[in-house]
């Protein structure tokens, strides 16, 4: 915990002001010798740090919340993006997306319709550069994980390590993700984004998939390439 | 107009049931000789168009509406995308994803940092059929009109044009999209999102753009490549 950082109890939001009292005010007048317009992190009860600028009138210390560090940890979700490993370079693509989008983890697969069935040694390595380079240049302070792929049936498998498993599908019900997400992300913390390749998922694979907790979702009329469906899905969650 | 498209009074929804009288009717059964099972189009008063299922009793003549073909025209909204001419191929990115993900119009411009000054005689072409191409691949029925390059200030004399531009810039106010977007989309049927250069917007330009009525928004602590933030918001505008 850094020396500018002070917890103060209750939920608070951007653009609250918190009054400091006790030895935390002390600490910020006599020790610290911080003063008006000074900058402090303040911590609230539910995990959210803010960074806040300081009013100091005398003995009395306030601050206002002026942005968010870090969210609460029970609003904060994790994402980890399944894809089939398609054609090309373009997993590359995808990795790089996936990290700049704030991706926690990438596990590439095979599927029944995957044209790559083995994407060759060292394939996974070159991701995981990608991956790092992205990190790099979002100003992420961390590189998702990049898994070396796996059959279908594997990921399948793991399903119930997450709170929810996204698996858009061009033949899931018509019904707006608007309409679905809502409800389906209530106390989700733990999420994957299945992506299938390039001629999408049988119905096998989809059945296999609800089966083990997936939800089908269906990403609307345009026909998404499978690159970007990953892509679409991260802007929304962390829009949501 | 196509021969099985109806019109039934009435704001509809997908799910709905609608019962089909008169001549309707009649022309299903005896014309048509339409039954059970079968699909027309129902356009509602809105303008709303939906893929019905039919459903015929003797005279009975009922629908349906399983899915919505096209939002009614108060409800759509067209989003052209001005996206800072890229470095290297990454304008034939921008131009396929939008086209993906539904954009109206794409603009290509120049301002004070882009790095490319002039894209180069056939650089326009060379975007239309990329437009083209993936227009069809996403199945969409229109192809978006790609323009010639144009300078900044050019672009922003255009911003009248829209109801809501919206101002990506990683100097905005650092309020979270879905904060301030849902009252900026209010009403707004014409949208047109301005993407930056590599190396951002400068101050004044950033000025001459809010002072024209574009609105900035801020799109999170991560940096994103300037290739990636048109796609994210398009993303996000089809969701909300």
């Amino acid at each position: 915990m850094s020396a500018r950082r002070f917890f103060v109890e209750g939920a608070h939001a951007r653009g609250s002001r918190v009054i400091i009292t006790g030895g935390d005010a002390r600490k910020i007048v006599s020790v610290l010798r911080l003063g008006d317009g000074d900058r402090i992190e303040v911590v609230d009860s539910t995990g959210a740090a803010f960074d806040a600028r300081l009013q100091v009138d005398g003995g009395l210390v306030e601050a206002t919340l002026v942005d968010v560090l870090e969210r609460a940890p029970d609003d904060r979700r994790s994402i980890d993006v399944a894809q089939a490993v398609p054609k090309g370079t373009k997993m590359d693509f995808v990795v790089e997306k996936a990290t700049e989008l704030g991706a926690a983890a990438i596990l590439p697969f095979y599927s029944e319709r995957s044209v790559v069935r083995d994407a060759g040694a060292g394939k996974a390595e070159r991701w995981r550069r990608v991956a790092k380079a992205a990190a790099q240049q979002s100003g992420r302070r961390n590189v998702p994980a990049v898994e070396s792929p796996i059959e279908f049936a594997s990921l399948v498998s793991r399903f119930s390590r997450y709170d929810l498993v996204l698996f858009p599908w061009e033949l899931a019900d018509r019904v707006p993700l608007r309409e679905t997400l809502p409800a389906l992300l209530a106390g989700a913390r733990r999420v994957l984004v299945v992506v299938g390749p390039e001629g999408g998922f049988s119905h096998t694979e989809a059945d296999a998939a609800t089966a083990a907790g997936g939800r089908t979702v269906w990403l609307g009329h345009r026909i998404l390439r499978t690159e970007t469906a990953a892509m679409v899905l991260l802007a929304i969650l962390e829009y949501v």
